[in-house]
């Protein structure tokens, strides 16, 4: 089937283009001598699993996606959000790395009965999750666990807010050598500390020394999107992911169209806006509409400003999303496309997705 | 099952609150001896639209909504995003009605082959899709239309951004007063004109006058949501969607907490902020909470400041949305509960949701 025919809204990959990211990452996690766990939080997809993880560790935002990958015969999981004590029957069934970052959790785990798996969650400066690494608690927490202590895991959010690389190489190497020297306290205590896991996609495409991890989590750096470009990420021929939508309104005595996409087909996650505001809810990639952009959006409705005459009614074109992990939620399927092929003008595979919880 | 050992997030529907805001409506268009036709772009649900709309008329925004509630028996289907000639086959096929604003959709239905039932798009002041109702294009798209014409709709997207009820029922008044000219203008040319359409929520709350209408589509109304609260579409006690969630992390020494509802479980949508600010991403609904809110959200995590020692890791809360229409979306079923039966507190059906396009 050609794109042109696809009904839409429609969620484009280019395979392409993911299989370039994946090996970019591979190849900088191998030459650092570290394994690469990437999240799945982006992709919810297990034919994306296989190329982006073919030795079988990932990680994963949602029991759900633990569910859909265990099914897909990938056995080493971590689930990368807090563990609450409701969850841990199903966390002990799927098998799955759990992490924490409370006594209380850590209490529950110990007294659960089954055999778990979890890391000490350590805020390395987004304050997000995590505790200090300095903090009492870490040995506290660590011989509540005893034997169901794996190590150490941190993420360093905050990294999707520098303006500078230089600022992104100074966040990475705090990731690092904050979860490193939790990972070293334990140690120092006589408790095992196997894992030390950290990652987000910025510090994972940036950083400079990985010595002492054992691990690196990034993400989105697999299909890249808006917000990444405008972190330094990635480079323009990185970004993976377009949804593809018709013109369905054409008013020229206001120099305005409307497309399909709108709210839910392109999400309301306005991340590049720090950097790049002009992209609105998603940048126009055609090359004959270059600059235009979705400036507004209606639950179906996307408005496009400065339109010009080539947006004739049921023309088709590609928006690249502000944040690829949020925009791809809605969709099923990917419509996988192979810019290297025939320049992405034919479906080449169709993807499933597991989204919801 | 009760509601406190449902895996989160999970999206609850008040089946009691959902009753009282449908029998309102109703009786309020009864009242006014015009059609109901609601628009089910919020809810997706055909169990839902067995309640919402027992003559069997109803709205849809996508043809993924058209195709499951044709599906589930429903025959007359309006489809109010305006069609592109690549989606007419499938329009006939399903028997929807059609909406267009532009002389060339009307010759792509006029030469299409099958018999459609269209409504010409007017624009009664939003400024998003349809034209003038005193635009010369009028006559011209009715007469290229000829047989195929049914009438002519509106919608006053505009009363969503009312800082007065006296607003919304001017804008209310323009909806209906322009349309109808409209219809005129098409009878006054010898042109039938059978149905005249025009609906939003708070029009459809506020409005004083209907004469000339023939039906209106409002949709949220169903469930309301912060959004509409602040606009004064509703008040604090109907508001039937929430999205319960878990306590996963607790920081006393930032008197912050999170939750695992973040930007897929709540959407980011935040359009109640042009009136309250204050509701975050969602505001808590518990009594033990009030004031709080989710103040910041990650892909999976909900930042709630200001947090009490009430918020216990595995606490679960009730998060009111500020959008229901596009939180929804991100959930493949309601989780039904029954204020008035027990409180809400036990789960008394699962109704499905049909997402994407």
């Amino acid at each position: 089937m050609l794109v042109s025919e696809l009904d839409t809204p429609a969620l484009l990959l280019d395979r392409a283009v993911l299989k370039r990211n994946l090996s970019r990452m591979s190849a900088r996690m191998k030459a650092h001598g570290i394994k690469l766990r990437p999240h799945l939080k982006t992709a919810k997809s297990a034919a994306v699993a296989r190329l982006a993880a073919p030795d079988g560790a990932i990680t994963v935002s949602t029991l759900a996606e633990a569910r859909y990958f265990k099914q897909h015969g990938i056995a080493d999981i971590l689930y990368g959000v807090g563990i609450v004590p409701g969850k841990l029957d199903e966390a002990a069934k799927l098998g799955v790395t759990i992490v924490l970052d409370s006594l209380e959790a850590a209490r529950a785990v110990a007294s659960h009965g089954a055999k778990h798996k979890v890391l000490i969650e350590i805020d390395c400066g987004q304050g997000r999750a995590g505790i200090s690494a300095t903090s009492p608690l870490l040995l506290e927490i660590a011989r509540v666990l005893g034997p169901h202590l794996s190590g150490v895991m941190t993420h360093a959010g905050h990294s999707y807010h520098c303006h500078s690389i230089a600022e992104v190489k100074a966040i990475a190497e705090q990731e690092r050598s904050i979860v490193v020297s939790a990972a070293e306290r334990l140690r120092g205590a006589d408790i095992a500390c196997q894992v030390v896991s950290a990652g987000s996609t910025p510090t994972a495409v940036h950083g400079e020394r990985y010595d002492g991890l054992t691990e690196m989590r990034p993400g989105v750096y697999m299909f890249n999107d808006l917000d990444q470009l405008a972190l330094g990420s990635c480079g323009a021929d990185d970004l993976a992911l377009s949804v593809l939508a018709s013109v369905v309104g054409r008013y020229p005595e206001r120099n305005q169209a409307l497309v399909d996409a709108g709210a839910l087909a392109l999400s309301k996650d306005v991340s590049a806006h720090e950097f790049t505001p002009q992209v609105g809810f998603g940048a126009i990639a055609d090359a004959d509409l270059q600059g235009l952009a979705i400036n507004d959006v209606n639950q179906e409705h996307g408005f496009i400003n400065n339109a010009t005459p080539a947006l004739s009614l049921g023309r088709k074109l590609r928006v690249l999303p502000n944040h690829a992990c949020i925009t791809a939620a809605a969709y099923a399927r990917y419509h996988v496309i192979d810019s290297e092929l025939d320049g992405g003008r034919t479906v080449v595979d169709v993807w499933e997705r597991v989204n919801g919880w």
